[in-house]
Order: structure tokens, then C-alpha cells, then sequence
């Protein structure tokens, strides 16, 4: 089976997400908005416009599986998850996994929230006033909440700390390289002081990035770098 | 299999999903900080705060399921579902009812963010200048954007438009009952404006509404009435 993956080609985004699991895997797919040829945006509008399409996105990324058309980077990992084997086989291990996944998703939106905190479709100096209010909030509270949680997620797994679900990585493990990659980008300053009591999220981040295929993914062309267009994004102000 | 809820006892909240669910299939639950005994506020922090609870939530709602305990609204969903008979069997059909219900989680989180735009700790008037700035690009962009989403996916059901799946109730028809009906509560006058382009979507509203166990779940003492501590607050200055 060839994935299809449709996402806007210039950020890792949530995107990113989908393409670790797929990575990590060795999964044929292809980055359809980055193909050379017939690829970028007009993609990705294509299937958002279309009015054949049976089970239209609300937005990318979103995965073309055969006859499938599956939308929202949560479901897709349910989805990918058992096919790609970065999945326990247990209902309630794969629950579990999917919470885990579905509170990444509100914890990116918060990231995202900390720079565009009234709309998505302004620029951030359009809203940069209201950012700087929003954003200390995020680094204060949120920030530390969610790491914590996490932290303590691992801890308890009785399989020891080494991955999220038993012995074996998981979409999840992916999903926390790729929050701390971004907060390290994003927050550099705030990330060094909570990173002492995140030892074993930093740990899973620096386990994923040894895994061979990923380091191969992170070093090759397809990986984009982080990018003021993402959701992790570096403005000094926002971070102390 | 008696299910127990966790919910903040004085909101419909998220929770308002679960229970609507519940509550058309006549499943037998019990809402646990909402019990005159031993519920309360304190029920819920017991398991958010312990630390033996194997999969530990990281916010209400979460359900438990014998042994099992369930976060994320969604997530909920996708596990009742079957069981309670309101999704379809194929697993396309329950990926797709399940990318629905994660784009209503968006729409819902972005409701709340037209009052809350800088903190969910902060009061609404300590925020409110900047609700000011968020909820005219709310009503103006994104919630004719969600509103006209769903009534195509509506018209697009190759079953007609009298549910989202195929030609039985699903667990996404009892949500947008509850997202029209919060969305009149708080935008009485945006929802006067936008409804005669949404027929579809009020026409699911209203069998919601009609269906025996769903009427009289709304005109018993379970039905929390909307207020002003909810996702959907009525503040007319976000409402022209």
C-alpha cells in the first residue's frame, strides 16, 4: 500500500506527526504537496474543494489509503498505528495510545495559541500585543502542566520508561520527539530551566532520534527545518 | 456494564457529549460528581490526582469502563460507540464519524476561545478586551466556515441528510444537536443570520431533539441548563 500524505509543504506543522510514524516505519508513502511535479497547495485543494470526494477534510494534513480518505492527524495515527505496527494490539492499549495522541493535539494547539492567540489568519504583529500576554501564561502554567503529565505518564508505565506503552516505541514516542524538538526551537530559554525534571521525556526525544531510519529522516531532504511559518516558532519576546 | 462519568458537576461542558450518548441509548451510568453523596469536584480530583491509576486522564470528562478509565471526549466516543449501538460497524465508517467528532473538539475549543482568548484561569472581564478582538473573526470566519463544513457533509450522506452516517442516529448527530443548541444560546443573533443557509444541519437538530429518550432527558433535572460558566456563554457584546 502507497500513502498518500496531503499537507501545506512548507512547515513540519501537524504534518510532522504523520511523517515520523510513516518514517519510522519504513512506509511507502509520498508527501504529495511536495512532489516537484503536480504537487504544492493547489494538492491539497484539490481534495478540500472537491465535491466527489465522499468523507471531505476539514482541513490538511489528511491521508489518502486506498480508497480512503482520512482526515485529522489523531485519526490517522489510529488508523496507521496497527498497520505500521507502532501500536500495541489491545483495544485498550490502543485508547490509551489515541488519548495520549488527542492531548498532543491540545497541547500544539496551545503552543500555537501562545503566538496567534486571536486568529490564525492574521500575522503575528498583528497580534503580537495580545501574544505577549498570552504567551507567559503558556510558559508559566501550560508549559510546565503538560511536561509534567507526560513525565508522569512515563513513570508509571510498568514496563518501565524507556516508551509510552509497554516495551516497544509507539506513535506516542514519535509524537514527544517531536514536541521537545519544537519547544526547544521554540522556547529555548524556558525549556532549559524545566528540562531537569523532564528527564525521561528527554530521554524517550533522544531515543526516538537514535532510532536508524529517523536519524536518516532528520538529516535527508524530506525532513524540513523548524520555521517562523510553524506551529513551533522562535520570537525572543515570547520566551524568558 | 453500569458506566460511571467524570465530569465537573456544574457545566454541560464536554461532557454534555458523553451524556448525550448515554443518554439516547438508555445506557445505564451514573454521573459521578453530580451524585448527592461522595460526588463533587473532590470525585474527580481523587483520580486526577492518584497515582495509581494506570492511564491517567489529564482533564474531565473520562469515563469508566470496569476496569478501564477513558480520557478525551472524543476518545470516549469512539469507545461507547459501538457498544452503544450509535455508529456504523465498518471500521471506514467509525474513522469517519470519529474525524467528525475530533472537528466538532475543534469547533468547540475555538467557541470557548471567542471569551477565553488568553487564559481558561483568567475571568472573562480580565480578557474581555481581548474577546473583543477574537470573537467578531469567530462568528465572521470561522463559525460559517464550521457551520457550512457540516451542512456538506450533510448533503453529501449518499443515504440523505437526515443523519451523518449512513440512515441511523449516530453519536455525531447528538453533537451537532448540542453545538446548534449552544451555538443559539450564545450567538442568538449571528445563529438568527447564519440558520437559513444551515437547513440541513437544524433539520438534525430538531429529530435530535424529537427522539423519545433525548426528550426527556432535556426536561429532566439531569440536563444541566446553559450558563456563564460554560463552553457556550451568551455575552451579547461578542454578539452583533
Amino acid at each position: 500500500m502507497r500513502y498518500e500524505l496531503y499537507y501545506w509543504p512548507g512547515i513540519q506543522g501537524r504534518g510532522e506527526f504523520v511523517r515520523l510514524a510513516l518514517e519510522e516505519a519504513g512506509a511507502d508513502y509520498v508527501d504529495v504537496a511536495r512532489l516537484p511535479r503536480g504537487g504544492g497547495v493547489p494538492a491539497l485543494r484539490r481534495i478540500l474543494e472537491s465535491h466527489s470526494v465522499a468523507h471531505p477534510p476539514f482541513a490538511p494534513p489528511f491521508l489518502k489509503a486506498g480508497n480512503l480518505v482520512i482526515g485529522q492527524t489523531a485519526n490517522i495515527l489510529l488508523f496507521l498505528g496497527p498497520r505500521l505496527r507502532l501500536v500495541p494490539k489491545s483495544e485498550a492499549s490502543r485508547l490509551w495510545a489515541h488519548q495520549l495522541q488527542l492531548t498532543i493535539a491540545d497541547w500544539v494547539l496551545e503552543v500555537h495559541n501562545s503566538h496567534h492567540p486571536i486568529s490564525g489568519r492574521l500575522y503575528y504583529d498583528e497580534q503580537k500585543e495580545e501574544a505577549l500576554r498570552r504567551a507567559p501564561i503558556f510558559r508559566g502554567e501550560r508549559l510546565p502542566k503538560f511536561l509534567d503529565y507526560f513525565e508522569g505518564v512515563l513513570k508509571r508505565n510498568p514496563k518501565g520508561a524507556h516508551f509510552f506503552l509497554g516495551k516497544t516505541i509507539s506513535y506516542v514516542d514519535l509524537s514527544i520527539f517531536q514536541m521537545i524538538a519544537g519547544l526547544r526551537y521554540a522556547f529555548p530559554r524556558a525549556m532549559e530551566r524545566l528540562e531537569p525534571d523532564i528527564r525521561r521525556l528527554v530521554a524517550v526525544h533522544d531515543r526516538v532520534a537514535a532510532r536508524p531510519r529517523i536519524a536518516a529522516y532528520l538529516t535527508s531532504e524530506r525532513r524540513l527545518p523548524f520555521n517562523q511559518q510553524g506551529l513551533f516558532r522562535r520570537y525572543p519576546e515570547l520566551d524568558h
